[in-house]
């Protein structure tokens, strides 16, 4: 068997992780990692290909997108339209359906796979979600964050001007309620009113009691651990109070790295078009064969 | 949009709770249940068309088996070879990959589906097990049941000569290991040493520490609630120590049968073949507009 050709596209948290992740893997050979600039690369990508160009990579399966979630979109039309399968972990959950829209008609007619928000949540979280709501159809599921910082938010408040730099950290208040504390470094000659302001209005915290506080370093207190806390109770037929929980402790970007190798996997593994989580078989994320994933797992 | 016909084959403790897990969906026609006798029918068929033989209830287009599992095969080889889609809660680990592979020729050569060991435990729980492998692809994952009644063990007992009535309930012992407390009324003329000998030498069994009890009435000590505790820690990519755990505390027989009517539902929705839940996207147990589903859910 042939190697599946992965590109990571941006070298942030994320595709750092990623690249440890590629390391890790029996099936995956590293064509390269696409960056901005080819200068300044830390020492792990000494013997890694790095370019700004990922037609300078040579034929690639599948581009494992590692970018800031609103640039994602760009760069998956870009590439599915060359065949190229994409992955990423779009994090905006009220614009997932969209996105999966437009790239389905880009995927289907360049004959190329995308599968989106493919971190843990959306991701992995997706798929319990869902098979908790298959087990038990009436009822609620309250999905509680952290605490841990969010990466999202984080990314988010670090593009409002004046933010120097930025940890969005997600406090859960249960039934599926947060409060947003996020610490600003800030550039000279801006008010924290100003950069307040601007960060409380965008979409990914104007839903949520959120403080902005400032400190001197934000390094000094940033922590990757990140945890989940997943509750149903619901009915399954006619049977009340049937109970589920799911719980996670994880560091964030290892984790969101890892689905995503493991969705650039299974972007092998299905026919054009563009795919949530939930709309793959659980099984095309593993390496191995068939039969005996079935035999160990089932 | 037509309903899906579904017919129940068998009418123990799983089928009832099928026939009230389909009543309560809108996307579902009870065709009718198979039965051995048409006699005796407790008062809640009373609306419903109960035959001894499947093709007098016209043209299905899903059976649900809800006979014991070693019947699966019988049942589900007629119907598939029949063109008509089946599912099942088959239990036995051991036997899982070789009945799909032996139901996959007949169900592709006759345009069938058929969705196996599609209950909890094989089934919604083997899920759950697959993703959090991909998660954390090094690692170990104990599933821990109970304590609840297995039923799959208590029919294997009942099975045996001189078995009158019986509950095999199973009580975890951590890192997956379980005792198997096993109750049991005898017929006259038996003993319990022949019976625990019979009981412990099944493969049901054979693996774990089992206690054979014997008891004056088994239903005044039956109770259907269950239990399961998934934990998982392991290594995603380079990143130690990743934790998870899945938690259910549930009426056994309900949410069996509810993960089976999604199954017949997710089997309108495969090609040709036989699969195990892990084979099947997460989404396809759901009724409802996909779009609305992914919007909700991922």
């Amino acid at each position: 068997m042939s190697k599946i050709k992965a590109a990571i596209v941006g070298y942030g948290n994320i595709g750092r992780f990623v690249l440890e992740a590629l390391q890790e893997t029996a099936d995956f050979e590293i064509a390269g990692v696409v960056r901005r600039s080819v200068a300044n690369n830390p020492a792990e990508l000494a013997s890694i290909k790095v370019v700004t160009d990922i037609h300078e990579l040579g034929k690639i399966d599948v581009a494992i997108l590692c970018t800031p979630t609103r640039e994602v979109e760009k760069h998956a039309e870009i590439l599915l339209s060359e065949g190229i399968n994409t992955v990423d972990s779009f994090d905006i959950h009220t614009g997932i359906a969209d996105l999966r829209s437009r790239l389905n008609a880009i995927a289907q007619k360049h004959n190329s796979v995308a599968i989106i928000s493919a971190g843990w949540d959306p991701g992995s979280d997706s798929i319990i979600r869902t098979l908790l709501e298959a087990a038990a159809p009436k009822g609620i599921t309250y999905t509680n964050f952290g605490p841990g910082m969010s990466m999202g938010h984080t990314v988010c408040v670090k593009s409002k001007a004046g933010v120097k730099n930025a940890l969005s950290m997600t406090i859960p208040l249960g039934t599926g309620i947060h409060r947003r504390m996020v610490y600003v470094e800030l550039e000279d000659g801006y008010s924290l009113n100003d950069v307040t302001r601007a960060i409380k209005e965008d979409p990914y915290f104007a839903n949520d009691e959120t403080h902005v506080l400032q400190v001197s370093s934000v390094d000094d207190i940033k922590d990757m651990g990140h945890g989940v806390n997943m509750v149903r109770k619901g009915v399954s037929g006619k049977t009340q109070n049937q109970r589920f929980e799911f719980n996670m402790s994880i560091n964030n970007p290892a984790l969101t790295a890892q689905i995503l190798v493991g969705a650039a996997r299974a972007s092998m593994r299905q026919k054009a078009g563009a795919y949530t989580m939930i709309e793959i078989p659980v099984i095309d994320l593993l390496d191995g064969n068939r039969e005996e994933l079935i035999r160990h797992l089932v």
